[in-house]
């Protein structure tokens, strides 16, 4: 990686803006209260990122942290060792693909034989992530950052009340401060017995494989907790409220995947919720669906149903509002309603994907703390490309089919779409074979391409410079004035008729 | 997928040019010599699209093929076949990562007690090639190309004489001709003993998996081929003629591979030609180098040391000039030196890729055959993106490093580059690992993205979008500007600083 330009470190004193304004504060404040540039709150994806940023610019900056260690959802309990358990599960099935290769003959690589190590495996996957958080706390030590771990709050006169999870406290004042704070799990306590059903966060505690497990949520977490699950073997119950699994995504993400886990063996309930959840006293639980289904010896519930933000900093001392969500509002900037104080990522709710948290953090200090070119830097969110770590993957970029009609009348979009068996499995049983499906949206009479939906191998990796494309506006015709790559699946988005 | 708009079929008497040209061409031939709109020769890849593209515009084609089954260097002894083998090569790999997943702990699924059934194997891809073999075959006789097997050449006047595999012979005339005869390997015949080895074609023939191989050549097809060898478990040695295989290529993707498969246990002779090659009693040959070293017990020999093209078709007939390298010499529209002859694919040797074939063969049809709109159709082969089935899979768009500067002048280019592990290797041990490495070319003070250089697992997915964001035009800011998919590996191609 290239090191930063020599030209943006040490800047904070060039910068004429930021040293009257340190020096007006210095005038204000009046205790021996530990002054910063930048009080960043939150140590995830979007607070480290704008912060070590700040830093690249000469800021002085405080990170606060209150769960002791570093990387937020994302390293903790979100997209790292999610990924790590969908590597897992995806190469569980590949290995029972060998036979199908001729590989491996006299192996019983089979699923009846599969075995899968759940507590070493996750020892191993913890020390990953331990790792990360090391890494994190190297950079932002490498880099300047101050980091402090406690539970932050705002003190009337703006500055930042932070109680050490080694019981002392501190205030310290920023000339800027973020709320980088992110959300948790939410659990459905109207729910008789949900105390027993556990968050995406326990699933990561989880010391034992469950034999029979019952998710909850047709979102993206649900899913892809699920599909971990019945790829290591566990038995799995997926409960959706509705027909198809996620609802916020393109009809042939949402058919498609569902279709595919029912085929697998996944057992969906459809048009089902949690009526309540008994325990028994063998330390199994009974779950009974609002449909009269119950499911009994289940060994495991995990509550997918959504999140909630991290909102209690005492936001009212200094009149950051938050709206009917407990999201706090923000403007295109990444402002909140006070002055100097911004927020961004989770705990804004408007996209909840780490690299848009990351990309908004680094935005704002390019604009607090960068030079001129990017006073007026901010995050676009228009087509954030994103991934599901279904099996297979999915993803989309841009609208739906659905949002696209409602957008531009059913007379103005032309779909483009295919479905084919990846030659992968061209060689294997028809029970191990996954599905291929992409659509394009195209809008007006340009074809603008407004809508990319992606499901089968590698649409993880596919997706990525599919976003630049349609970023820069793609067409229907750009798209496939790009000669194809044979043999892959991707080549089938450029040669769509 | 679409139909054909009902438009765009039947068109052929609605062409006044064409319609001019048949009645010009009726008057002209006395003969009762079948007459197509389009003779199309060659029956692989570009042929194939040509034909059908032509025949969906309802011009009368004829296909012909001299192998007796359809899909040419592709289907047959290309990329499909390759591409089943690097799967099988690759899955074989990936098995061997199970104990690191804490998978079939229970079983030695190592690389010790590997097995792979070749013979049983190959049945399965040749079934499998059949089947497209089946495929394009029923292809044209749904949308009415006629398909002669046979070996075409020209008449004197114009007309092509087919030598049919049945042993009749026929002269058709076409008011189009394409010559689309692909080309096959080249063996050494100056080296003694070369015809101890095969050529990829004959890899293609293996029944039995070598022990051990000798692989000649440091292009794709030798990296390819060896890769997959070494990953069955065969003992591999390959013999280049410089330091680094993938000459053609950037130096990033270069000493990649070079080194990784070094790493891996690949025998790399370096600076080596073969000398000569001996076929000993019981059937093993003794590959002596030109630096002395002697290869003994060699099962298999592999040449991988280029391609020729298919040109003896009696081409001084009718005016078809080829250069010094026996490629068909065309213009940018496919034209040949002789009226309404054109030809594509690897017989006109620009860049020998399958999809490249293909488009070409479609724009030809299209401005022939097709709507006003596409009259002046034509193929760009600017940023033709291609990737390489090595272990790990590698691409390419654009230029090199070393041509940029030549193009650019070196004060003119930045470059950007990241290597890293992906994550999939984070729980692995260190001989799993296999390396990532990414490098943008970038020119000109907007820097324009004019090299895109991948070396990493999925590689050969992620290029393709990329490559449609180069088409375009993009500039290093398009890339940053599209958020990251995290985690994943493409996500670094839109951070590299």
């Amino acid at each position: 990686m290239f090191k930063l330009p020599a030209k943006l470190v040490n800047r904070v004193s060039t910068i004429p803006s930021l040293s009257s304004s340190i020096l007006k504060y210095n005038i204000r404040t009046m205790s021996s209260m530990k002054e910063y540039d930048y009080v960043v709150i939150g140590g995830g994806s979007g607070g480290t990122a704008s912060a070590r940023r700040a830093a690249s610019y000469g800021a002085k900056v405080l990170l606060i942290e209150g769960r002791g260690k570093l990387g937020g959802t994302c390293v903790n309990v979100g997209c790292v060792p999610k990924k790590i358990m969908w590597y897992t599960s995806d190469l569980a099935g590949k290995i029972q693909h060998g036979h199908g290769y001729n590989l491996y003959e006299e192996l019983p690589i089979d699923k009846e034989h599969l075995t899968f190590n759940w507590p070493a495996f996750k020892e191993k996957r913890d020390a990953y992530v331990h790792r990360l958080n090391g890494i994190y706390e190297a950079n932002c030590a490498r880099e300047n950052v101050d980091v402090a771990y406690g539970w932050a709050s705002f003190n009337k006169d703006g500055s930042v009340l932070i109680k050490k999870l080694d019981g002392t406290e501190e205030s310290v004042k920023g000339k800027h401060t973020l709320i980088a704070t992110g959300g948790i799990p939410l659990l459905p306590k109207n729910i008789p017995g949900y105390e027993h059903g556990v968050s995406s966060d326990g699933f990561f505690e989880l010391e034992q494989q469950p034999k029979k497990v019952v998710v909850v949520g047709a979102g993206y977490i649900g899913v892809e907790l699920s599909g971990v699950f019945h790829g290591l073997g566990s038995e799995v119950h997926l409960c959706i409220r509705g027909d198809t699994v996620l609802r916020k995504f393109d009809s042939c993400i949402q058919d498609t995947i569902t279709e595919h886990y029912i085929k697998s063996g996944i057992n969906v309930h459809k048009q089902s919720q949690v009526a309540k959840v008994e325990k028994n006293a063998t330390g199994s639980l009974t779950v009974t669906l609002n449909n009269g289904t119950v499911l009994s010896d289940v060994d495991t519930l995990v509550w997918t149903v959504g999140r909630r933000t991290l909102v209690d900093l005492n936001l009212d001392n200094v009149g950051v509002k938050i709206n009917n969500k407990d999201q706090i509002i923000v403007d295109e900037y990444q402002n909140t309603d006070a002055q100097n104080i911004y927020s961004l990522g989770d705990v804004v709710g408007k996209v909840d994907l780490t690299p848009v948290a990351i990309a908004a953090g680094r935005k704002l200090a390019n604009r607090i703390f960068g030079p001129e070119q990017f006073k007026n830097d901010k995050l676009s969110y228009e087509n954030v490309p994103s991934v599901v770590f279904s099996h297979p993957t999915s993803g989309s970029c841009g609208i739906t089919e659905k949002e696209a009609i409602e957008k531009y009348g059913k007379e103005n979009i032309k779909i483009y779409q295919t479905g084919f068996g990846a030659m992968y499995y061209g060689v294997l049983d028809e029970s191990f074979k996954q599905p291929t499906k992409y659509k394009l949206v195209c809008a007006g009479p340009e074809e603008k391409v407004v809508g990319l939906h992606i499901v089968g191998d590698s649409s993880d990796e596919i997706l990525q410079g599919f976003g630049v494309a349609m970023k820069m506006g793609a067409t229907k015709a750009d798209f496939d004035n790009c000669v194809a790559i044979h043999p892959t699946s991707a080549e089938e988005l450029v040669t769509l008729r």
